[in-house]
């Protein structure tokens, strides 16, 4: 089996790190990751320069790493298209320290990653890691593997790839359930800090506190936030269908 | 009226020049755009770096300009969180030059710029000129300006923006018709050129020709081909609302 793993925390993140690891007792894996952290870059490729994939060795281990200069989803195109020797079985994108939930995960590079796998056919799974107390991600990890092999023996419908958020309170103590989820919404306050800079120039700074206006018990945000495991099952298809015919009748032909 | 203009070619790009010159009859326009070309950014934010908005003036206008060192989401973001006077009636994004179609709408600073004004609870709408011999905005800035009227007049309904294609094959020719449409597929051969640099270092640049593997006739793709505007209605909740069941039978908590 061919397991491709990215991120957007940077090849030396400390989750890609016990992702690969648990991974490696799975199949052959590919380490295809940013150089450095790229969060927050949604799905931004590069276009207008090069990328270098910089050959990059782990201790005590045989799986192949490269180090690209470019986005989460750069690196996971330039896996599949031109790195790896085949086709990947799966994409594993995390693991992120931090959630990616409701409206973010449109931001997200983590989950850019996995929705870059999805469009290139390869079933994919993002996975964060909610931690308050703990930053050790070895739960986290575990239960990846244990769903990478559910979802290589089940499959997943077209288009879809998975995101999943676990929260890890205490270290060593296993979340209460998990629960199949749709996005909630989160909104920001109070986003940029306006400033000035030392030679009097203003500049503004993103910020903002999170307030989350959509925690219906079947989102993401409110699963979570009871200490559960979520997974949302996301679509790259962002047509919304329902809206095709109010839009159709409003004859816009008239206006052509 | 408040009219919020941005578009992902930067301030100085004659779609938004001319986007910029027809709304302004219908209201006070604020341009906040990047300060250079900023494509296939995704909904990539800045939240590492300080923002800069400087001030722009253009000629024979009193419309306000911000040309912002950061993403198109950037752009919109900072304008309706700390910019602007009041929260804009409509966002509108353009006019690219070139088609956003398809899965491609995904990688779109176009789009994202669009996206991020309904993400903020402002309708809005993306723009795109599909041009091959004509780069004439005149036709594609009038129609915008009528279906802004449309869509102020209808309302969009939440979480949903139009990305609209606006074939113009010939300068001055109408296009024969308007549908709306969902999204087709796109996808990419030959992706990456692998090159090797003047020192002797291998580089990829991403390339690549476009093919459409979905070219139904209700898609974005099929009518555009065929020289007709196309109008699809986006939405941003990006859930996977048929898979939810699908995955929720697996039984996920076997694997905690």
């Amino acid at each position: 089996m061919l397991i491709l793993i990215s991120n957007d925390d940077g090849i030396w993140a400390p989750g890609l790190k016990a992702l690969r690891e648990a991974l490696e007792t799975l199949g052959e894996v590919y380490v295809v990751a940013p150089d450095r952290p790229r969060s927050a870059t949604g799905l931004g490729i590069t276009i207008h320069k090069p990328l270098r994939a910089d050959k990059v060795t782990f201790p005590d281990s045989n799986s192949r790493g490269y180090a690209v200069n470019g986005t989460p989803s750069d690196c996971v195109k330039l896996a599949i298209q031109a790195l790896l020797p085949a086709k990947p079985d799966i994409v594993v994108s995390g693991i992120n320290l931090g959630p990616n939930l409701g409206t973010d995960v449109l931001y997200s590079g983590t989950v850019s990653a996995a929705l870059e796998g999805v469009i290139n056919d390869v079933p994919s799974i993002a996975v964060s890691q909610v931690s308050w107390e703990c930053t050790d991600f070895d739960y986290a990890a575990q239960f990846t593997k244990r769903l990478v092999k559910v979802v290589l023996e089940k499959g997943l419908p077209e288009e879809t790839l998975l995101n999943v958020n676990i929260p890890v309170t205490k270290c060593g103590e296993k979340p209460p359930g998990i629960k199949v989820t749709r996005l909630g919404k989160r909104r920001y306050e109070n986003i940029f800090e306006k400033r000035t800079d030392p030679r009097g120039k203003t500049y503004y700074w993103m910020g903002g506190e999170v307030y989350d206006i959509q925690e219906d018990p079947d989102t993401d945000i409110a699963v979570t936030k009871k200490g559960e495991v979520s997974v949302t099952p996301l679509l790259f298809d962002v047509t919304n269908h329902r809206v095709i015919k109010f839009v159709g009748e409003w004859n816009l032909d008239k206006i052509l």
